[in-house]
């Protein structure tokens, strides 16, 4: 290893141990602390994001390190020249902020997003909004300084955060193609859906119950408890460090099917976090691939893998023996059969909610976001505006009314509030990456869906380490997909996964 | 405020906020933490550790900041003078040492605690003395460092940091005054007990019935949930911040009468902690007055308050509320009455282990401690001559062997693996002050033993909060004890407190 390259990782691993900082007290402001916490949390996690950027910003051997570095490095070498490359995003796109705009955003998103906990549940737009345009007058600030040093426009400069390379170019076309079939398709589905039978469970279903079956599915998907625990909180996350790996659910006692399928959903982003590379586990390198590659093993797992017929057939038994004894057995004893359970989890139904939504209303959610954050970044609409449009999209989309119905509306995410703007995408490039991927798996192992059935992980957890986990951000998200699939992202394959499965 | 305070208000408000994340992910270690996540969090806890470090030793500004300050300070205003006064001891203790020990002593100390968590139950003495070694090893290298920029014994040096300004030569005197009468006290103690009835309560006692419980006397007494939570550990205590104090406890369905009073003992903590004054909170005048005012604040709660006859008849309709219906009806209808549950909580039997021990044995142990931990840190003895000085000391103070039994002997405690070597004392210390407090309280408030019994906390708090919790560090130990109760420490309260309550 030359010195130069020795440098940089030790000044990379510096930083991801105060990630895991961030992480750890990030969790347990979620998960753990009590409301009266919240300012002080608010400081220390600014504190910790000012010191993050002065370790960079303060360093002036940085740049010529990284020259350095890239020099002697053998281009032979994949993984340090990749090493060197993604050192030399994360550090500019750390130095290219001052530091009293790091630490005004993070104070204002973690005050916005503790007021939005409470602010929502009272529907209260008008106290929000003076708070959270805070928030967005910074992103736009933050906005403007990265697209200035990227070349880029101002949003596709917030989106490289989440999504490396990604442009808004891109995905205008794709989500066009989505917007072209998916309201058509949802008619037609809902038209099919009308006539079949689905009969609900009826609860009450202890939280206990819920629990215990989570945990005994996550263990079956191969869930590493030494390295990672289940929680609850508001809005269910996967957070943590690749070596404790924290995800979370929450229990409602009138049904069990949101918090199962939330685990699994969680337990997918646990699995790409468990199976990065240790030997890159510190660096930049070494570190999931962008949002859309991570959204794609939780929905390999949540809607290819675990909402097919072979794993609801798997799944019965165990959601009897543990619901079967509850709520109304004459009901539950109709409800709890293999094609019913399918049933339940294969409903389309345009709703408010975008963490309720079925995958195929899901997009809609995100690409009316993705149109209002992008106007909003880019200045066409202002914070006031964000309603009005919201309630007009979603008539659109999914004709449905929010008028006057902020919570269920435009408050809904915590990604705006916490200063997420440019994420919400990388749902949906996750929906169409998990379909692309479990497609390439197919062809790779004949005998998966059998497997499945079977409740044996073993060979498509191997598959996806291979092919995802292990190569970490070695390549290109471009250049990952191309490998494990023969071809870069094709929203062809998330169209057909829909209406093989839907119609 | 001058400029040089200014400044230095802006650099230890930075210090506190990374002690808030130290409190919380160390908290998030000892309660939520999965065991394979402790290489990563030692690692991250040692970056923190180092942080904090360079964030004094690399501004060359502070001496001058500090004298700057000093000079313009009005010597009439002694919070100011405190402030100052106490920036400049948290500062000499961080800057004293150079930065490579500290962070191999936050390495090896994490590491030897996270052994010790499964070597104490494996009775592995063999296996855990070289790691704990290296742990002492370097702890008398910053003895040595910290020594020599004091002017005082390497001891001492260590001390100081749990007890600012005590010193070995006090406590000796202190301690040899315990050790003439406790002894003898103990064996008339016992006699004296040999012949009471004392009926043990029977379980099972469900866990949820104990937490049910500890939350409605934390409640009682005054904890404020809105900044702080209760879980459970290992280890009992008390961490967190004061604005978001983290308690725990520990359960044992055989027994609640550990757990009870254990969550009793860390309110008295959290009592202090959230005390505080708010207008000092992120400076080091705004702290906790050392660790043995700290024990103080738990055992006033614990042993002076709660285990007296009044607040046993304010408490048992509780016990019997939570726990009549439990275990073995008839024994427990028996055991379950006032005086047999305060014979309950006043037993004095010589055990093994610390945190077991009731409060006439309790000293012994620390005694025992304080010589060993001593002699290890001047050079006198060596890890290896742990044990035999442990069994040897056992046998001399509470007539018990501990001959090859390392897991109730020196291993009991996690103090030593975690490297704090000089904490013991303030056990004792805590003890003492306490009692006298508690006899400087039932002076100013005649009626507080009639509050105890309504289970009415505010005035006695009130009294706490005044002359304790309010004042921080705003006078030396000695001053604050003095100005509470009338005199210095003084250990005859204790010795008072001791022989009537028990004999």
């Amino acid at each position: 290893m030359d010195s130069a390259y020795k440098k940089l990782v030790k000044l990379f691993t510096r930083q991801y141990r105060l990630t895991h900082m961030g992480a750890m007290i990030g969790w347990d402001e979620a998960v753990m602390m009590p409301a009266g916490g919240g300012e002080a949390r608010g400081k220390a996690m600014a504190e910790l994001a000012l010191i993050s950027h002065e370790l960079f910003a303060n360093d002036d051997s940085i740049a010529d390190l990284l020259a350095a570095a890239s020099e002697a490095a053998d281009p032979s070498d994949q993984w340090h020249v990749a090493s060197i490359k993604t050192m030399k995003r994360q550090w500019q796109q750390t130095v290219c902020l001052p530091a009293d705009l790091v630490e005004a955003k993070s104070l204002a998103s973690t005050k916005c997003e503790q007021a939005w906990r409470h602010m929502r549940g009272e529907n209260d737009w008008k106290n929000f909004k003076p708070i959270f345009t805070e928030v967005v007058n910074l992103t736009r600030k933050e906005a403007e300084i990265r697209s200035g040093v990227n070349g880029t426009s101002k949003y596709n400069a917030l989106l490289d955060l989440y999504e490396p390379g990604q442009k808004s170019e891109n995905i205008d076309i794709v989500f066009a193609q989505l917007k072209a079939f998916l309201p058509q398709l949802i008619q037609e589905i809902a038209e099919k859906q009308k006539t079949a039978t689905c009969i609900q469970p009826v609860g009450p279903f202890t939280s206990e119950s819920q629990k215990a079956l989570g945990l005994k599915i996550m263990a079956q998907i191969g869930f590493d408890f030494d390295h990672g625990r289940l929680d609850v909180s508001h809005h269910p996350f996967c957070g943590g460090v690749p070596e404790d790996v924290r995800i979370t659910t929450r229990y409602s006692e009138d049904d069990f099917v949101e918090s199962i399928m939330g685990v699994i959903h969680e337990s997918g982003h646990a699995s790409y976090e468990q199976g990065l590379p240790a030997a890159y586990r510190e660096l930049p390198v070494g570190c999931a691939n962008g949002l859309g590659m991570h959204e794609s093993q939780s929905l390999i797992f949540e809607m290819q893998i675990c909402r097919s017929p072979e794993f609801i057939s798997f799944l019965t038994p165990w959601i009897i023996e543990h619901f079967g004894q509850q709520g109304d057995a004459k009901i539950n004893k109709a409800a709890l059969t293999p094609d019913n359970i399918q049933a339940i989890y294969l409903q389309v139904k345009p709703d408010f909610i975008r963490v309720n939504a079925d995958e195929v209303t899901y997009p809609c959610h995100v690409i009316l976001r993705y149109e209002i954050e992008k106007a909003l970044i880019e200045g066409a609409i202002e914070v006031a505006d964000i309603p009005e449009l919201w309630n007009e999209k979603m008539e659109t989309y999914l004709r449905l009314s929010t008028k006057g119905n902020y919570k269920d509306g435009c408050m809904q995410d915590v990604h705006w509030p916490s200063g997420a703007l440019g994420y919400f995408p990388t749902y949906t490039l996750g929906a169409m990456n998990a379909a692309q991927l479990f497609a390439a798996m197919q062809k790779a192992l004949p005998q998966v869906k059998a497997d499945i059935k079977a409740g044996d992980f073993s060979a498509l957890r191997q598959w996806l380490k291979e092919n995802v986990w292990s190569q970490a951000s070695l390549h290109s998200i471009e250049d990952l997909m191309a490998q494990a699939t023969g071809e870069p992202l094709n929203g062809k394959y998330f169209e057909t996964h829909l209406r093989q499965r839907y119609l």
